[in-house]
């Protein structure tokens, strides 16, 4: 998935690059002014909409959403059964030597070795969870507003641009460069909007389900395991995140 | 239904092609970067939005849903009445020489001759209508994004070749066939977004509604097969899906 | 009410007609092109959101919601207190003989001649009007649908013409006419949707509350009379369903 | 508030006159023909969404909405204790000597002078009061309707124009003046909307609200002057219905 | 976040004075007309949809809110700890030395010296806490108002001038600064709804939220203090407030 994000993004723009390098003179395209209005513009209205704080929370919550790699649930079911194998054989304590390569799986087993009880261990990754989904929320809400201001400082700029070309418009050779300039601002703003903010938004809130379900099926698993399960049950009681094709098919040997 | 939808979708692009060709000119309407723009552009930003597996299943669930031939409630009550007389005279036993172009129906009519039991059967059978709606629902959520993206990229593209067209205005006789170039990546997202994506999504959620309501029929006539209810019974429970238009008058005889 | 919409349809299209002559040359407002992407891509796009039943069926759903001219409140009622005066004196066979002009009472009285159980009257009717009102949903989600798409094709005709006449751009002369045939599409797509299309749509929903009450009545009505009930409870009955200021007064005589 | 509704409609009339006067030839600004399309066009598209008496009666509504002077809250406390005191005093056959300038509590008074039963008394003031907010309700959707159907007959009317400019652009001296006529229906569209029908919308929205609350605290006023409570019991009970700020602080006497 | 709304607006007006002045000629921006049309325009037309006083009210909440420092629930949870300690020592009465700078919290502790009961502390301070987020809805929606009618009005402004520059095209050199002139009201109306109403309209949203954070954890301590609870106690009850991440850690010494 990140992956998706990240050749999306890209791509969309060199698609767009190309289009402007293929068509001639790409310095056209690039005005300082034009680049402030709707840039810092749209980063200080935001910041109207919202804290300081939560304003520059945004693009951490976006990069670590984004380059966290997330488990599979195949993987976190693999990995569960093999802990409940583990635990079973050698106690919870013998759980210290397992390689855990998912981080939310890894602080729960860290509860486990220390002891807590199940209840605490159920609340406190329980609250780590909507954490968790409060900060995407959070984040999908300022690229949102960022993707409702870009435009909005695009076309401000662009009324700029045009009010300046018609009072001034001695010589006509001038009119097309000039409303080009003015048309630059427009430009920016859907971008901005059209191939970032509103898709990274949309892919906050896909995230967010994930991370959800993720987390929910750790959350089972390691109160499965505390429980001293039978690691197939543990299995089957996973299975059913899973979408049915993808079950395994010897559930019934 | 599925005609309905080929119909409509090389209806509605013949239509806007013939006026295409009417207008003499025709290769005016072709341009390879304006296609990439919105073709490749639309594509990148709804991989954004999406995972890379969900894009691609997308145009497969068209593509199933579309050709799949649906059975109408007519012929399921029809056919279940003649399996429930089927399993009242030889037994459950002798479906297996019945001959069933239901698909669902097939698959739920071997889980009986296995001998499942009723919950076992239930539950795999509604489990199966779940996903089949929650396919639909993840395939219609992408032909929406795909009709918001393309408008958006048409809309950039017609930008980027307006400042260019106007950043090097020498020629008078330039400005029309390149502006004429410019709005070809507008028409294209309108056509995209209207005549193909947003119709396509909207039938989808139809599609899912009525694939629901003919896989609960199957259910219900299962079930009552099952018991060894009457074949009249089951006509009667199933009858209550058709609208009362519909409904065989005979059922007071 | 059928009034109203007559009026406001054909009123409608009469002024903007008046403009049009008025203006002169209202020869350059029809085009054939023109009038086949936006009508006929407008039926084909609308094929594809519904099924084609669906779609021939929303015709005859308009035209009988229009032509059938409901009963008033006030004549529900008054025929009400009258049939349930003959029933108290006659029986309800002796309802044979009465002359009922309201279609759905009618066929409400024939099940209590008929003999039917209460029960069976109540659902039989219920099931009724639960149909009227989901053909009428049924038939305004097209009408909606229309209204979406016919303002749509009117931007892709437009914009195929503009591509057309700026891609030919040598008489200078030819711009104006040819330009004003690319934005017939755009006008025929606005008066489909806005002058037909859209206003037909809200008429269905209120025409559908209508019906509800109206059918409602009938059937508390008829449940009364079936039980022989004082033709004054009836009325008291019924005229909770009209507005506090036609009820009659003499209510407490 | 009225004030404000009347302070408001005709402010902005005569800010937008001034400043078409201010630029010189207002004449240019009348035109029949666009008045006709506007005016004309919305009203009998808005007759196609309602019944021909709903749409006559909006502006019955609006007018007595707005001309109908409300009795503010703590009026309506004063006048509520003061009536308490007296039948306290002389019983309630003694509140026919009192002036009353409410309406509402005047009709509901002489519903407790005629000896009513407690639960009548308030099945009728709960029933006016019901349909006055239904009613405004009405009236409300029918200005929202109209804010939605002047644009579109602004837009119609436009297109019309610049059709018939364009067919016949013979001399490019004439492409201005013909062109400021067809943006007029736009102009007009926007102000009836704008200027007009959208807000008084949303000022009967606020109105309705206001009225229901008056015209519980009448209702529960009435109530308990019927019980014969203490005027100070009344006043408490009705002073829930102020903001705190407002009510009065000498209530812990 | 006061800092934030301030940097915010004023940055945000200061990039775009900037784009101005760096255009040259920065008195073509500024048209008494205009600003009148858009300006009184606003106010004449959102004074229709609110009352007078509603109205006049909205700019002291945007004041009040904006200007008032908002204690951090960090400060309250400290604050409620060194009172409850307080208390515990030397009693309610006690706490008149203490000095409290959060006002909601020093008027909720005058209620505990003064002796009210439980019911009447809580009642007065939930009652002050749903009047500030009454407050800020009523602020709010004033500001939408205005976000939704400035462009309105400045749409409005624009058609006037284009109608009177059309209309008297004499002079096509007059045609650019009078174009420009026309679009000052867009302009207008675009940065006072987009730079300004609409991002206050959500920061009050957001600043409602908190502050009905802030006063329930005002209430749940002072509640705490009234009943002698441990200050620890009320430490732990209040750190639910805050997000996991900033609970302090020694929670379980």
């Amino acid at each position: 998935m990140d992956l998706a994000t990240l050749i999306g993004v890209i791509g969309a723009f060199a698609v767009v690059s190309a289009a402007i390098f293929l068509g001639g003179s790409p310095g056209v395209f690039f005005n300082v002014n034009s680049l402030i209005i709707v840039g810092v513009g749209t980063i200080l209205v935001t910041m109207i909409k919202f804290s300081l704080a939560e304003f520059l929370g945004a693009a951490k919550i976006a990069v670590k959403a984004f380059s966290h790699k997330a488990t599979s649930p195949e993987q976190l079911i693999e990995l569960s059964v093999s802990l409940a194998r583990a635990a079973r054989q050698g106690g919870l304590l013998s759980l210290e030597n397992e390689e855990i390569n998912d981080e939310f799986m890894a602080s729960g087993v860290r509860l486990l070795i220390d002891g807590h009880e199940q209840d605490v261990v159920r609340d406190m990754l329980t609250k780590d969870m909507r954490e968790t989904v409060e900060r995407h929320t959070s984040g999908r809400n300022i690229f949102k507003a960022i993707g409702d201001v870009g435009p909005a400082m695009g076309m401000i700029g662009t009324l700029i641009g045009l009010v300046q070309m018609l009072s001034a418009m001695d010589d006509p050779k001038q009119i097309g460069p000039a409303m080009a300039v003015a048309l630059l601002t427009t430009l920016y703003g859907a971008m901005l909007a059209n191939m970032f903010a509103l898709p990274v938004a949309d892919k906050l809130a896909l995230r967010s389900k994930e991370e959800r379900r993720s987390k929910s099926m750790v959350i089972d698993a390691l109160i499965g395991i505390q429980d001293g399960q039978n690691p197939r049950v543990i299995e089957g009681l996973l299975q059913n995140y899973l979408p049915a094709s993808k079950r395994s098919t010897d559930k019934e040997e």
